[in-house]
């Protein structure tokens, strides 16, 4: 884990209103929160720029204090619904106009796909990093080869900023990403896709509490 | 015509780079201004936010100093690309967070589609109104019917803002589009899609001056 951070990126939510089935996209997200999600992120993609807005600001209202809320790529929804900050993609704007924008306050994400993307990343103005993918995923097909458990273990070693884990991340795998040093870990099936979405992120922040109580058991052992 | 504008809209293109054939961005502008277009709209989709904010800066690094750069809906792009001003249509931002934004100096436009919009419009703050679409047109079909030479001839009676037509207009209808009141014609095709972009744009330049001056005389007549 890093050494401090402002903010709790434990269970990271990344939605996807398209795979929330029965549900509206506030009704998942306040389920998600019940079960213990830290900080929403809005991805949303082929919807107008007014309709993403609505979208920013509906789940702003139902957030419940401490929970922020991120904007993925766009500054301007950023801005417009007063959210707490932007995750940038390789493809999005540089990382330093959406400070100047959004101020020192904003919490500002940055995913890195390889390396030499990390390497760059670290004198940047980010609050954290993805680690994007973890594992290979069916949810966002334009990234590059999967990090693996030992790629997260040596990002985590070269830096101390606050790294998510993202991409293939369930219950069945979230124990050995957070053991390999990750400060949170971020779904969007896993729990958007959830037929019970408060249980499924209940489950998740569970595991996710008792890989960091073993981790801070052994460091003591050593 | 509008009793004053700080802005001159007379020739305004309307940027498509998939139309673009064998030119590239930038030369299809630097083309379109050297025919006589006095305002440059980048309206372009499909790309990523870092690809719009590099073509945003590579047109304004070639546009000369009084022909101001809009951006189409995107206001982060606006902003981090230091552009002139925005158009935006009804399914974007609200005019007064782009305003809030871009502050007083901005050219802001809005896209009205029928009476009622134009009617809401009046009271915001914006530079221009863009009636839209004045002839049916293949460019751009998800706007209303089009509102007609007697449509915009009504809306021109309606208000002093300034009023850009768009839609369908060439060189066989701009005459009677600026007869009809507007202050500017914006094109897409007519300049964007010409095997000689500054030719096309010269001629269309030379009819809206014409008609300018058949009005001026014919008004002096009455």
């Amino acid at each position: 884990m890093a050494a401090s951070s402002r903010f709790d990126f434990s269970l990271y939510l990344v939605t996807d209103r398209r795979l929330a089935g029965e549900f509206s996209l506030t009704e998942l997200v306040s389920k998600a929160v019940a079960g213990g999600v830290t900080v929403v992120q809005l991805r949303e993609k082929d919807c107008s720029t007014r309709e993403f807005l609505e979208m920013a600001l509906a789940v702003k209202k139902i957030l419940p204090a401490g929970i922020p809320l991120i904007i993925n790529d766009r500054l301007d929804i950023a801005l417009a619904a007063g959210a707490d900050g932007i995750h940038l993609g390789q493809s999005d704007l540089p990382a330093e106009i959406a400070r100047k924008y959004l101020g020192p306050e904003a919490i500002i994400g940055l995913s890195v796909e390889n390396f030499d993307q990390l390497r760059e990343a670290i004198n940047l103005p980010v609050d954290y990093l993805a680690i994007s993918p973890v594992f290979p995923t069916p949810t966002k097909t334009d990234t590059g080869p999967a990090w693996g458990i030992e790629g997260l273990r040596r990002a985590r070693s070269f830096t101390e900023k606050p790294l998510v884990a993202i991409g293939g991340i369930n219950g069945t795998n979230v124990v050995e990403v957070v053991k390999a040093g990750a400060d949170g870990v971020a779904v969007v099936s896993a729990i958007c896709a959830a037929t019970d979405p408060v249980e499924a992120a209940r489950r998740l922040r569970r595991l996710i509490e008792s890989a960091r109580k073993k981790q801070a058991v052994s460091a003591e052992e050593k």
